[in-house]
């Protein structure tokens, strides 16, 4: 089972091997060294404070990619569909974490995982959705294992720490049979922020939330054993984890502009990007038309709300280095339009048409789910080293 | 080979067959009838006028949907990459113009369509690509075609209609070996326009650019055999077309809610749908969750800068019936959070966990994207009649 883990699908050296300058745009390009360094400095940070990193795989949806982050044996995973659960556990993954609310049924479809020997365990906040998976899985002869979801700043779905009901659902879990894994929550308020400090306690506040259901729970005589926070932003910035077993993160591997605008990331730590080839001229208005639109960059406009407005992404060279000022600033399915940010001292560069660029996206989870396959690069180097597919679907 | 595009990937009757109740969801439904409804209103819109539409297939992406176009014979289409144009020439079309802008990768690879026996047209507005066309069709040992882009609103591409580069760029082509297909236009700015005859003078613009840019070449000596316009709103709302000789639209086949927007359709037009499940309530904030985010309703906010925004899409029950003024005001990958719209003095629905909805989507084309294939039902049955798969890449 972990040989399939450990099989990757390279294509270093076959025939299919090409070079940034020959690739068919556009196309996703995944940076390997800026990869890997991602996964080094949240691992590495991780480890320092005796929290287990569950890395969340709705950003990568690889294989591939979430062998970089296993490299010899498969670890804890959050996953965002069933789907994605199914994809995982079939390259041998064993211990996932299902982050969407349960309903009846993704209930049915997660007891078939619990039946090949995964150990799945899924969310909840209500005692019907409680009563309801414990129905799964007598049905299925199997025992479900669920989290509270706790709701730590408003941003969506679960209870808050002091919500009595937080006690009504963990009681109906051990009516119905099933096991409670934990609680589960999500500062997603956090991508609103940059200040360091209001990060910080951003991540503080994830922290005390987290741990304050867990002790309720606790005293109310129930077993809580996983404390799981998680978002990218404060896993970086959080100081003291104290009570928290394990963190959440997914879009750190690749990062983004948004998480640029944010501050978790500077703009060379990006390692995803769309190629581009350059397919008209506007010189009277300032304009470079390339054949990314929308379809290959996304609709995500991210840093729109954020201080620096990297409209439909921020332009690169071929080998990376960003044209200083220069971003799309208009997207329709099949076009992008580039020019120089409003109010740029920068001069508009020569890009004739057929030249390349490479863009980096507002947000690579919305980005990379535009396409099939990544095409793998190193830093210092124009050869397409590995095509890595992605899974999509529900 | 017309038998390839009339053998439908129907499942009507098959195991595979459901109801909307038993899908898995988030999932994508596409309205038959709805979808013959708006094929028929354009078709004798413009078969009235004596222009011929040449569908752009960009939207729908699917051969069983162009086989509702073309019931019996392939006809004239537009598409939006070669990939498209390779998957639609495999299903036996053999008229297509490939109207995004050309650069040297594609031009290589269009040659080979042609050296298959396609009739496929490109798109340019520069010397540059002319004489790369030249060269790409001399390569291949073919006669390349090739369309002159008009810019008739100042939206993306082209030339204007009185540009002396009009006819430098006829030249390059007649030197370069390239037939001159004539001159294509698109009234894109039309989509930012909502007043009827806002709309129909769009539609005359885009008209009488086209006409002037063909004269132009015709008095420079150049045949313009083709002359091009379209977009969705400006095919519904042209009284006059003279002079055009087609017309080509693509969101017109499934509508949207930017459509409903620009005021070319009503919301009981739109043929595509997103289905989805309750997923938890937050009675206190008013808000539902359901299990589509912007993985299954795609990060489109086109109609924020309308009149009447519609958050990430408009919230229908099972039947197809709108829950006033209820929509998703928030989106995240997974989650969608549907409440009231600002200011409704509705009240807000009961829905219970695993309560199923539809929710209409601002655009069509970049919702339907985010899906593999299409559950097709009808207007008055709860059946999934067939699965549609769609075709997706460059």
């Amino acid at each position: 089972m972990l040989g399939k883990v450990l099989r990757g699908t390279d294509i270093e050296n076959s025939e299919a091997a090409a070079t940034l300058e020959a690739l068919a745009t556009p196309a996703l390009l995944l940076d390997r060294d800026r990869l890997d360094r991602n996964l080094d400095r949240l691992s590495s940070r991780m480890a320092a404070r005796g929290v287990v990193l569950r890395p969340h795989m709705k950003t990568g949806k690889s294989i591939d990619v979430a062998r970089r982050v296993y490299q010899s044996v498969p670890g804890p995973i959050t996953v965002s569909t069933l789907a994605e659960a199914e994809y995982f556990a079939q390259h041998g993954f064993r211990d996932i974490t299902y982050a969407v609310g349960l309903a009846p049924h993704t209930a049915d479809r997660a007891m078939r995982l619990l039946q090949a020997g995964v150990d799945l365990k899924v969310l909840l906040d209500s005692p019907e959705q409680g009563v309801m998976l414990g129905a799964a899985g007598r049905a299925a002869g199997v025992r479900p294992s669920a989290f509270i979801e706790i709701d730590c700043d408003g941003h969506r779905g679960g209870l808050t720490a002091t919500d009595p009901k937080l006690i009504t659902v963990a009681a109906a879990l051990a009516e119905a049979g099933v096991e409670l894994a934990g609680i589960l929550t999500h500062a997603g308020e956090s991508y609103g922020l940059s200040a360091p400090e209001a990060l910080v306690a951003a991540a503080e506040n994830e922290k005390t939330v987290a741990v304050a259901a867990a002790a309720a729970l606790r005293a109310a005589g129930h077993e809580c054993p996983v404390v799981s926070v998680g978002s990218t932003p404060t896993a970086h910035f959080a100081e003291d984890l104290a009570g928290v077993t394990e963190m959440r993160a997914g879009v750190y591997m690749f990062f983004d502009l948004v998480m640029h605008g944010v501050g978790v990331c500077t703009t060379d730590d990006i390692a995803i990007s769309v190629l581009a080839t350059v397919i008209g001229t506007k010189p009277e208005k300032g304009w470079i038309l390339v054949d990314a639109g929308w379809m290959a960059l996304s609709r995500d406009r991210g840093t729109a709300a954020q201080r620096v407005d990297q409209g439909y992404g921020l332009v690169c060279d071929l080998s990376g280095e960003v044209y200083r000022d220069l971003i799309v600033v208009q997207a329709s399915q099949e076009h992008g339009i580039l020019a120089m940010r409003s109010g740029s001292t920068q001069a508009l560069p020569h890009l004739p048409i057929g030249a390349k660029v490479r863009i980096l996206p507002n947000h690579a989870c919305a980005t990379a789910a535009q396409h099939e396959l990544y095409n793998v690069v190193s830093s210092d180097s124009a050869a397409i080293e590995a095509r890595w597919p992605r899974m999509r679907g529900w």
